[in-house]
């Protein structure tokens, strides 16, 4: 009553404020990153374009904390200093492939660390089916960089819109504990080893909302006159669907005692409803990886036909194996 | 800037408003349960005890639509009538255990649809880790029911600070989509069979904060003057520790091998630091329940020891087991 409010613009704020807290509980180890989601506030004046630009949307936030002075003493970039990075620095007007080591070597990214994250973030996006041609990390000139960025990336999209940005990806030096520290009059250094440091961040801020209108957009898709949702497997908000190949006992009964069985460890649907062809038809639509059937067969040597849903290739799989074989076909790319 | 704005005090009015939506969406068929989970708003005069009575709290809500004519026709019910409710009807002053059978026979609930939720919602809590003595379904008298409710059942648990209520079941009758349909001359009735019906409500309302609370009081334990947070192995929030028996090549090596197998399918952690008795009283204490420790035999022959939290007891397996065993450890209950 009579007194102002105000939304959050960005989650991160919290995690600063939190760090030496999170940093203790972690039993004190550089470099450390924190990741939080929630809604954040933007008064946008005119929203538009339906999840690329609200005034109320969701934000994940990773902050890399790390000692400055170590960033290129970061083991965990071997695995990726061979990836090719598809960036567009600053004075080039399209994207280059260099790979981690290359742009290192080059000096177009500040350390192993932040090369590291980089790659991190576009495997992230290639893994959810966006195709790399269609993904850049674009460096920020001065003019548009934030103040507080020392580094700049934005990861950006191609879709039918044109690019748009995902993730802000910002080097933000010691902008943040720095000013925390001064502002509270609170220690914000810690010991890196036998080192008296104040950490730099790194961080990756990403529009989660817009981010699943691109991964939507690049999964639609058309074959002969239908529509698929080629989403990978294991972004699939529905496992597998059992069908029975006609509604009729005892094939209902053993197609649901599949179905029991299976929906304890996936997201399952069961369906007798409509003619198989269009029962398949419907689950492409929502993007479903795999369909189960059970038809006459199954009843005599316990096997099931598994039809994939971006090949319609079906395949005929003994019913023990089915629990691996989707488990196997879902796991992480 | 001058308006009135409003917190929503339920998440449930959503669900009544989009019904007739996801009824034609999920292709019409009564008994029908539309879950949704999200933010309410109270204005508690005193807001206090942690999480138990706050201001801003989370909710789930479940509204089953279904035609009261037909309440008894519920098959799914079949599988929980032996079960024993611990029923509080008006006038008892502690909670009778009975049957879903007993409890329909006698009239103390109004159709098999409802036993077959409450019976549902106090599994939901036994398997949670809470002992079903401090679980009770206590009948709300009429002073005390809301006044849209025809029903009312309080899920209550005891804990260290009386009975708290958890979950409200209310069969809400029709007074939400008649409402609805009243107010906005929007046709509510829907085909169930040949029959045109207005569907009854009955809602199981959750706050899942002070459930939380419950759980976890419920789960700490003391043993051997060391806590331990005997959480149900699905419910804990890390699954596996892999743990070299020390800090030593080539066990350290072999034990991020491991680590990073399992990782890909569950929320596993690594750690070298400290002796293995300290890690063990480390994760007994944040509640996960299996360790896998890597040890001078595990180079040998590819076998780890399995620890459980709940007993120290320790078992050698297989490594190629290891990822099944753990899987039906923490197979939903």
């Amino acid at each position: 009553a009579g007194s102002d409010a105000y939304l959050r613009p960005e989650t991160c704020q919290n995690i600063f404020v939190d760090f030496m807290r999170i940093y203790e509980t972690m039993r004190g180890k550089l470099p450390l990153a924190i990741a939080q989601f929630g809604k954040s506030f933007r008064n946008e004046i005119s929203p538009r374009q339906g999840l690329l630009r609200m005034r109320e949307f969701y934000q994940a936030e990773i902050e890399v904390f790390f000692n400055p002075n170590r960033a290129n003493e970061f083991p965990k970039a071997e695995a990726v200093m061979d990836y090719a990075l598809r960036l567009q620095p600053v004075g080039e007007d399209k994207p280059l492939e260099v790979s981690c080591r290359e742009a290192l070597d080059r000096g177009l990214v500040s350390s192993k660390l932040i090369a590291y994250y980089l790659a991190l973030i576009q495997q992230f996006y290639e893994k959810a089916g966006i195709p790399r041609s269609r993904i850049r990390l674009r460096e920020l000139d001065p003019d548009e960089k934030a103040f507080y960025a020392v580094e700049a990336w934005d990861l950006e999209v191609e879709t039918s819109l044109g690019w748009i940005e995902l993730v802000a990806c910002n080097n933000r030096g010691d902008h943040d504990l720095g000013g925390h520290q001064k502002a509270s009059g609170h220690e914000m250094e810690v010991l890196d080893g036998s080192e008296r440091v104040l950490p730099h961040v790194f961080e990756l801020s990403m529009g989660v909302d817009r981010s699943i209108y691109c991964i939507l957009e690049s999964s639609l898709a058309t074959s002969n006159g239908k529509t698929v949702l080629k989403l990978p497997p294991y972004l699939a908000p529905i496992d597998v669907a059992v069908l029975p190949l006609i509604s009729k006992e005892p094939l209902t009964s053993k197609a649901r005692e599949i179905y029991d069985a299976l929906k304890l460890e996936f997201d399952a649907v069961y369906d007798e409803s409509g003619s198989i062809g269009r029962r398949y038809v419907r689950y492409d639509e929502v993007g479903v990886p795999v369909c189960v059937t059970v038809d006459h067969q199954s009843l005599e040597d316990d096997s099931v036909t598994v039809r994939f849903r971006d090949t319609a290739h079906q395949l005929r799989i003994d019913l023990k194996e089915v629990a691996g074989f989707i488990r196997g076909y879902l796991a992480y790319p």
